[in-house]
């Protein structure tokens, strides 16, 4: 017997991604979110969900694009930080000594230290309520040669961070567990 | 020097959630999807982007309801099974003997056995591409009371599953590694 515990966003596990944009000035800014996904495979489209209250909000808006940096765990520190930070009052590129690189294909920068970039264009914007979803299409993906295997980007290489919403807390990857798409009639 | 890979959904991690629906006739239907999350805190709300080839598809959009019922890492081989077949050819819940709950709230069934349930009313429908965004309010959240810390719902005691894109396979959680929200100045 389940216990109701009201509406939340409870829902497991939510990743920890870093957006990167430029603002009017063409200042780098990069702030964490959690809210985030894929959402359409062809054309490859992921997510992010910010308040408008953010400046990277205004940033998207403008410019159209934006980039998703993926840290590995042993950078929790900083993509804490730079989710409670705010780019209008300060460079969080500076602050962290994280270097922003320019992309060639979309106006936003992303993050050279973290593994795995997804450079985006905005496809759509859906405002829900305190936040809004800018879904872009993933225009490219750059990669450390260091976390593929078989030429394709390896979660237990990158170790990303995981959310968690019910204990907000960070979590690592554990073991892999098995191949997807092997079960292919019913288990025993 | 990051490697170009091309554009690709290489974004991690990714959950596997079983989305519950029920058909025209009444019949209770799951699928697992792994292109999911939450995208608004107020109202909460959460997302799955099915394809239109799916059986899921057409009862969500004539019922506007659907669960997501997300099973601990014991249940991988149901949920991978449930990502395989289709409802409109078997009836997924019979064949894997996991049990399907009516929502009080919500016109969808969720899977008794799987520890944390969001019960969702469709509040948007996004056409990407191949995906269909459904954007669904969470209206009631039901969690078994032993995955429970400080009355929330735990991340450690779920034990979700992730699912890794470029290898195609599922993975634990491990570790917590730290309370977010907690490095309010530049990290040294």
């Amino acid at each position: 017997m389940k216990k109701s515990i009201g509406a939340g966003t409870y829902a497991v596990p939510s990743p920890v991604w870093v957006v990167g944009t430029y603002d009017e000035n063409g200042k780098p800014n990069m702030m964490t979110a959690a809210w985030g996904g894929v959402c359409c495979s062809r054309p490859p489209c992921i997510y992010v969900s910010l308040r408008e209250a953010t400046y990277s909000y205004g940033n998207i808006l403008k410019r159209k694009s934006y980039s998703v940096s993926i840290p590995g765990e042993e950078h929790w520190r900083e993509a804490d930080y730079t989710g409670i930070a705010s780019g209008r009052e300060t460079d969080k590129f500076k602050d962290t000594s994280l270097t922003p690189i320019k992309s060639e294909v979309v106006d936003a920068p992303y993050v050279e230290e973290y593994p795995l970039v997804l450079e985006c264009r905005v496809k759509e914007v859906v405002s829900l309520g305190l936040h809004t979803m800018f879904v872009g299409e993933v225009i490219d993906v750059k990669v450390d040669q260091d976390v593929l295997t078989n030429g394709r980007p390896d979660i237990q290489k990158i170790k990303p961070l995981l959310y968690g919403s019910g204990d907000r807390g960070y979590h690592s990857v554990g073991p892999r567990i098995a191949d997807a798409f092997s079960i292919k009639t019913p288990p025993k």
